[in-house]
């Protein structure tokens, strides 16, 4: 176990170019991390809550529900936000979204807040969690993703779209049903353009893809018939888990139903663990894909994967000045606690 | 007023490349923004603070104090980190910090944990705060600071010193008393090199030092005779407040007796307006300078500024994915609640 003679070390990962300091813990042995965070977990229904069946008139408009043609026994909607921190209906000019036409002298760039928010509600029912779903009814969550990508796609002015999850107040969720969220922009984001640079450069230097050969030495927790889950070598955050496709593959949105099965089977096994080992912790999931326009060039190292971070530590001023995250927990030592996390039957 | 029509905008700004995505407020008025965490103010001795006057025992060798000769009349001190995250003794060879002699096959670096964590007691009484000294007092903190920072200079090895304050538990701060910190690294963090290569760009393209030409319109906050504080035009936060040297200068530790003053009144003056308006929020204030070491032809572009960040809001999944963060005061919002601000005499 890397960690056994309790030294810190600074790394650096292949796939976002981020720099990690791990510092085993001061007082506290990996296995002894448990969030002390309100996880927002309800149980039954709610009447009050706009996301469960039978509230659907106090949403903002629906997308999309599957079943296609249910009623009211829906199983996943697919809705506008409430409160969409970008709009739909701001007209975007072509040029305006091209931040090559920056202003020169001043270097600042102003758009229209023109792009999409939708929520995605993942039940019906207030106290179902997505690990409480089954592998099947997960992949229905993944595959609603997928459509609603799909649509974004025919939008000639997004760039990029982000799913996440945020489960829990302290990581950032203001509902506490189980729902995740699409953001879909106009602009592709820093921390996408440094992601895409960086599996560049690694594919420039070896010619292969980084993440069809990501380092799974003591670092893998489980495995899938068509996916991995493992903790990345240069891990930010205490028990950070990616979910990788074994296969090459650029855009989430590439997802067949037979594989959406598999990799919901493997993300509801994840959650689970990550819910046993650390106390029903809050935690943010994002799915990384590639922006929407790829060339043919870029595809061969372009790989998307699923990042989810358990919220156990406070981000300070070192990380908000440097990009650089002191974490306590080596990946070693998470790999191998989340590898031996058993599931009661 | 920017936000008075309630439309979201996009924006990048040129010194650090960042994109933020500006919502105005569901239902809160930016004057309506109020810390509701706990920002850990205490008030008289703790007889258990090790940070105390009368407990210096219990903590970590000193490596200087202020004034240098003084006993129990010290007014500030400068340790050693208990619990560092680095170890001081770490031999590094300066083959193995220099990035570009990464695993080509892997992608991945790995270094020793080399590097200092060192702590500043900003005050020999409990219940002092920062912007409770005198500004010649905050100049002693400042100046302590530098001569640090010169200390880290000498070694070859560090590349950079990133200066932090965390107030208040959820802004990362273990300890009420009010102290900040100086992490040297002998890696240069990504945060970092993303702002050196967008002020190089901005020069590339003006010939001009892009916060020398910072945008005030709307933004200017107060000025000192040898400083601004400004709200940003791309705010990150609500009420992100930056502190911009109106003189060039690449490195914080440039600075000189006068003009350390001259900042203590304005980081007080900012420090109170900012308890004043938004409840004694918990903070963190960053100093942004450049690696230690740059060329002669980097020096015209490169210029350091104090950045402070209120807690005021929640990180998601969004913001974690993308790098991008949603923030629901405009800065010409915040400029103007900020300049209006008095301080009780």
């Amino acid at each position: 176990m890397t960690s056994a003679n309790g030294n810190s070390e600074i790394r650096k990962g292949a796939v976002n170019n981020r720099t990690v300091i791990l510092s085993p813990a001061r007082s506290r042995r990996p296995s002894d991390f448990k969030s002390k965070s309100d996880s927002n977990r309800s149980s039954g229904a709610d009447p009050q809550c706009p996301f469960c069946a039978g509230n659907e008139h106090q949403c903002a408009p629906e997308i999309f529900r599957s079943p296609e043609y249910s009623t009211s026994d829906w199983k996943i909607r697919v809705i506008e936000n409430l409160y969409p921190a970008l709009s739909r209906d701001v007209e975007v000019k072509s040029d305006d979204v091209d931040y090559r036409h920056a202003d020169v002298i001043s270097g600042e760039v102003r758009l229209g807040g023109f792009g999409f928010l939708d929520v995605v509600i993942e039940s019906p029912v207030h106290s179902v969690h997505l690990p409480d779903l089954a592998p099947a009814e997960v992949a229905g969550v993944l595959l609603a993703y997928k459509k609603r990508i799909e649509q974004l796609c025919g939008i000639g002015s997004i760039s990029y779209v982000q799913v996440f999850k945020n489960h829990g107040a302290s990581a950032g969720a203001s509902m506490s049903h189980s729902h995740s969220q699409i953001l879909a922009l106009p602009v592709i984001p820093s921390t996408v353009s440094t992601r895409f640079n960086s599996m560049k450069e690694y594919h420039n230097q070896s010619g292969k893809c980084v993440l069809c050969n990501i380092n799974t030495n003591n670092l893998l927790i489980d495995e899938s018939n068509h996916f991995i889950s493992i903790s990345p070598f240069a891990s930010t955050f205490p028990f950070e888990t990616w979910i990788v496709p074994r296969y090459h593959s650029s855009h989430f949105h590439e997802l067949d139903e037979d594989k959406a099965i598999d990799l919901g089977g493997l993300l509801k096994l994840t959650l689970q663990k990550l819910s046993i080992q650390l106390n029903d912790p809050p935690y943010n999931y994002m799915i990384h894909t590639s922006p929407l326009q790829v060339t043919s060039s870029q595809l061969p190292y372009t790989h998307w994967y699923i990042q989810i971070v358990p919220q156990l530590s406070t981000i300070g001023g070192f990380e908000m000045g440097t990009g650089c995250y002191i974490n306590p927990v080596f990946p070693e030592d998470a790999a191998k606690i989340l590898r031996e996390v058993k599931i009661p039957a």
